[in-house]
C-alpha cells in the first residue's frame, strides 16, 4: 500500500516520529526523580500506551472511567482516572474494574470519598484515592488549602480507601506560548498545590503523590521537582497548538507532530479557492482551523461536516481536484477522537491501521 | 432499565418526536409534486432512513462514498451523494456500489465527468449525474450559466452516465433566523438555479431533477416549487440552532427537539458554577455551547475535552454532584457524530441502543 491508495479523510500517524516522541519524554523525565504517568486521553490506545510503559512510564492516566476500562482490557495494569467518578452505576464498574488492575481516582468532594469508600469496603477493594486540588484552571477542585487537609482525614477514615496525594492540574497555562510567561504561572500553580500538602502533612498524614503537569509544561515542572508525577498527553504526537509553544530561549518544544489528517482536494470552483473532503467531522475545531503542511500560504477555512476550503494568501490556489494536501490539527486529542484508526506510516510507507480503541468512550 | 440507570455522557433520541418530526415532513411535502430526499448525514443511522423511506421518502442522501455504502448496506437503495467522488479508489468502489443500488452523484467539472464516465463504462453500469450549482454557498458548485450546460452536454455524451439534473444548496441561509430574510434569499438562490436550468434546456437537454434545500428553506421551498426534490437532514431530531429559525409568522419551525446529550454533574466546586462530565468530546462546539434543558438560567461553557461549567444567571447554582440535565446540542450533525449509539426512549422510558452505524464514515 503506498500513499495514493489511502482514501481520504484519513488520519495519518508517523510512527517513526512517535517513537522519538517517546523516547525524548523518556529521556527527559530521567534520573529526575520524578515519574512519568503519559495521558491516554490523547491517543486512546492501548497499543501506543505500552509503548510510553515500555518506555518507563510508571503508569497511564485516563480521563473517563470507560477510557480505563479499554486500557485494562488492553493489558495496561496501573491507572490514574484524572476525572471525578460519580453514580452508583460507574462506582459499580470502578470496582469491577478495580479488582483486575490497579486503579486510583480523584475525589474533590466529601459525598465523594463516602461513596468511594462504602463501595469499595463492600467490593472488597483497596482503592487509592487522590484529592484534586484546583491551583487556577476554575474546574473542578477544592481550593487551595484546609478543605484538602480535610478531605485527606475523611479518606483516611474509610478502611477501604489509601489517600494517595493531591492532583493538581493547570490546562489554561500548558499552551501559554511564552516560556518564561508559562514558567512563572507553573510555579505560582505548584506553590498552591505543595502548601496545601504542606497543611495536609501537618496533620500527619503522608502526602506520597503530587501529580499534574503537560505537554506544555514538563521541562518547568523537572526543573522545579515539586510534583512527584507528570501526565503529559500532547506530546507523543503533537498538535499545531502546541507547536507555538516555546521552549526556554524560543526553541520549539523537543517533540515532532506525528499526526496529520490526508485530505483530498474535490473541487476547485474558483481560482482563488479550492475545497477538500475534510470538515467538522474529520478535524476538530474547538482550538481553531487546521494548518496546511508544507504550504503556509494555504489557509484552511470550515465549510460545513464534510467541507473545508482552501484559500492563497499568495495568488491563485495552484492544487487541482484529486491532489492530496496533509493538515495539522489544531487539537490532537479531539481530532483523534474522530477516527476509528489511525493510518500508520512508518519510513514513509502506511505500514497498516491502529484501531484507536477508546474513541468515544466518554462514560 | 429506567433513566437514572443510564451512564453519561449519554446521547438520547426521543423515538417519539422523531417519529412525529417524519410524519411532519412527510405532511408537508405531501400534494405538493416535490420529492422528499432527507440528507442521512444527519442521523448516520439505517433504521432511521428506512423510518424515512416508509413515510414516502422518494430515496435519501448520503455525504460522503462511506456512508452511502453503510446504508446500502442497511436497505437503502437509492441514495445523491450531494458531494463530488473524486479519486481513482473511490470511483472504484462507487461502481461497485452502483452495481448493488440506485445511486446518483454531482459533479463539477469536465475531468471529474470523464472519470465517472469511463469508469461506468468500463464498469458496465449506468449511473445519474447531477450538476451541483453554486448558488450563493461559495464551496463546491460551478457558477450559475453557461458552463452547468456545457458540463451537462459532456455528461450526455459519456453512454454509461445519464444527466439527472442540477443540484443548488446554499446551507448559509437555512440558518437564518427571520422567515422573510430567509425567504428573500431562498428565492434569489432559486432563481440562480432556474436560470441555469433554463439554458441547459435550451440545448435540449432534459433537467428532471432540481435538488436542495434543507431544513430551514422546506415550506420556503414547498411553496415556490422551482425545486424538484427536497434534502433537510436536520428536521428529524433538531437543534439549538434551528430552534431559532423562525417560520412564516414567527411561529418555531413546525418540527420538535428529539435529541439530547445527558450529563452528570461531577463537581460543585463553588457557588457560582458546577462540572458536568460532557466536553468538546460529547457534544459539538462548531456551533456553539449547548443549551441547558429545563434550566434556562444556566449557561454551558465548555472546559476542556471531558468537562463543561454550568453558571447561573440567577445566583447560586442547585445542581449537586449526582444530579443529570440534559443538553440541547447547537448542532445535531456534529454532535451525533460523536457517539458510537442513541439511547432510545420511548413513553419516558429507555426502549435500548440504536447504533449510530455510519458515525465516523468521513472516507
Amino acid at each position: 500500500v503506498t500513499l495514493p491508495d489511502v482514501d481520504t479523510p484519513a488520519l495519518l500517524l508517523d510512527a517513526d516520529a512517535l517513537g522519538r516522541n517517546i523516547a525524548r519524554m523518556r529521556d527527559l523525565v530521567a534520573g529526575s526523580g520524578l515519574a512519568l504517568r503519559p495521558h491516554a486521553k490523547t491517543h486512546k490506545t492501548p497499543r501506543i500506551a505500552l509503548m510510553q510503559l515500555a518506555a518507563g512510564a510508571a503508569g497511564i492516566c485516563c480521563s473517563k472511567l470507560a477510557e480505563a476500562e479499554v486500557m485494562v482490557g488492553g493489558g495496561i495494569m496501573d491507572i490514574l482516572i484524572t476525572t471525578p467518578v460519580v453514580g452508583a452505576s460507574k462506582i459499580a464498574r470502578l470496582m469491577r474494574l478495580a479488582h483486575t488492575a490497579g486503579i486510583r481516582v480523584v475525589v474533590d468532594d466529601a459525598v465523594g470519598i463516602d461513596a468511594l469508600g462504602d463501595a469499595a469496603a463492600a467490593a472488597k477493594v483497596s482503592l487509592d484515592v487522590l484529592i484534586e486540588v484546583d491551583v487556577g484552571q476554575a474546574r473542578c477542585g477544592v481550593p487551595p488549602g484546609q478543605t484538602a487537609a480535610d478531605l485527606a482525614g475523611r479518606i483516611g477514615r474509610h478502611r477501604a480507601l489509601r489517600f494517595a496525594g493531591l492532583q493538581g492540574y493547570n490546562g489554561a497555562l500548558q499552551g501559554v506560548a511564552a516560556f518564561e510567561e508559562r514558567a512563572a504561572r507553573v510555579r505560582a500553580s505548584l506553590d498552591l498545590l505543595l502548601e496545601t500538602a504542606g497543611l495536609v502533612r501537618k496533620r500527619g498524614i503522608e502526602v506520597a503523590t503530587l501529580t499534574g503537569g503537560g505537554t506544555g509544561s514538563s521541562a518547568i515542572d523537572l526543573e522545579l521537582r515539586g510534583l512527584t508525577e507528570l501526565q503529559p498527553g500532547s506530546y507523543v504526537v503533537m498538535d499545531a497548538s502546541y507547536a507555538k509553544v516555546r521552549d526556554r530561549g524560543a526553541d520549539a518544544l523537543p517533540f515532532e507532530r506525528a499526526l496529520g489528517v490526508l485530505a483530498t482536494v474535490v473541487s476547485r470552483p474558483a481560482p482563488d479557492r479550492c475545497v477538500v473532503d475534510v470538515g467538522w467531522k474529520s478535524v476538530s475545531v474547538d482550538s481553531g482551523p487546521p494548518l496546511v503542511a508544507g504550504h503556509p500560504d494555504l489557509m484552511f477555512e470550515f465549510a460545513g461536516d464534510e467541507h473545508g476550503k482552501l484559500r492563497s494568501t499568495a495568488g491563485a490556489v495552484q492544487l487541482r481536484p484529486g491532489d492530496r494536501i496533509e493538515l495539522i490539527p489544531a487539537h490532537c486529542d479531539t481530532t483523534i477522537n474522530l477516527y476509528d484508526a489511525y493510518t500508520v506510516m512508518r519510513d514513509g510507507r502506511v505500514e497498516g491501521l491502529w484501531p484507536i480503541e477508546a474513541r468515544g468512550r466518554t462514560q
